[in-house]
């Protein structure tokens, strides 16, 4: 039988993390691709490389884009994040921590990468529960994503269609959790927080309060290190 | 009034600086956009800043984006460029000098700036005329671009909508010349070949040859400098 290739965008997070074990156990040869984006903190790279390395991958490539050459968030740029902010609220309004066309740019390195591979499949991991308020999270985008990927490259048009595969996006994190840990996933590795302190999750910003309520509600403890939590 | 701005990508190319002289003559201030991908040449980066600097354009921002990494193609990695080919093969197939999802990537940095900067118009110098055989210079790939820029960033979907302009997509190379020395385009600058010899066009790839038959049927002679023609 003919190996198939999938490229996987793997952040080192929890959601990319499961992600990985999702598509392995569909039997995917998976290459995973991680961004070095002028991110505050180098931990999210080094925990992908870990994850990809144990998950035992085809291949694990770190592409650079520039984005703090663009600038504008508080990912790359000086704006303080949100901290211990109401869960209400994270729904409400797109945060600042918002990256003007991030994951447009993701998933453009992700498809360029796929077709020079011959891979048809693309994994990620957006998730429109948690993440509503970030408008390329949305099923509708990547939805559009994929019809735009297949007009305007040469596999697309004279080949195998390619598909974007988001198998988080209508769960909760934690269904997410639940998926992950039934697949064998070792979660003291992944990394969510938007803002570290010393190489240990802050516990307060919007992902760590996302990721830790996820846990609690599966009824388990996050095994990942937290200063505070 | 208030001066609206765009985001203009700009190569050092022939139908991109006209795609410049368009965009200023509809009254935009213009932050021109080009991108240092690997290329075999570094010539096209310094035409482009030539350009932009006596175009007086409001800003100019060369990003880097990792295409060597991901590989692929004669532009970025070692694939001979195809030479004398006749006008009517280049119609025909995907050349070997596609560069899988480079229209696609480009477009992914143009957006993110926009947003970032708050403009809302994006334009860029695509044919479907003379590269109809590449799948991201058509009509109908960029409308689907837009769609899905227009979905997935936060200023596509909670504020004036993005639009991208590709002034040129319908003309041919005459008449893109025509437009270009009545907006007083000095063609002498721009850099189109593939594959220069020493600083000066090749007159032998399928962009000098279809740039060369250009200038002759619009009645004028080439101002750039040739190794051959």
């Amino acid at each position: 039988m003919k190996i198939r290739h999938a490229v996987v965008l793997l952040s080192g997070g929890l959601d990319s993390t499961t992600v990985l074990a999702i598509a392995q156990a569909q039997g995917f040869a998976c290459n995973c691709l991680s961004f070095q984006y002028g991110q505050r903190q180098a931990i999210e790279l080094e925990r992908a490389r870990a994850i990809a390395r144990k998950a035992g991958v085809a291949r694990h490539l770190v592409v650079r884009v520039d984005l703090d050459a663009i600038g504008g968030s508080a990912l790359t740029a000086d704006i303080e994040v949100p901290k211990d902010r109401p869960f209400h609220e994270m729904e409400q309004e797109i945060p600042v921590t918002y990256v003007p066309g991030r994951n447009i740019l993701f998933l453009a390195h992700a498809l360029s990468w796929a077709e020079v591979l011959g891979a048809a499949d693309i994994f990620l991991g957006i998730n429109a529960v948690d993440y509503s308020g970030y408008p390329d999270c949305r099923p509708e985008f990547l939805r559009a994503f994929e019809e735009m990927a297949n007009l305007g490259t040469k596999a697309g048009t004279t080949g195998t269609a390619f598909r974007f595969h988001a198998p988080l996006i209508h769960l909760s994190k934690k269904e997410i959790i639940l998926k992950g840990m039934a697949l064998g996933v070792d979660y003291s590795q992944t990394h969510s927080c938007y803002d570290p302190v010393k190489g240990r999750a802050c516990g307060r910003c919007d992902a760590c309060r996302l990721r830790l309520q996820g846990f609690a509600e599966a009824g388990l403890t996050d095994p990942a290190p937290y200063a505070q939590r």
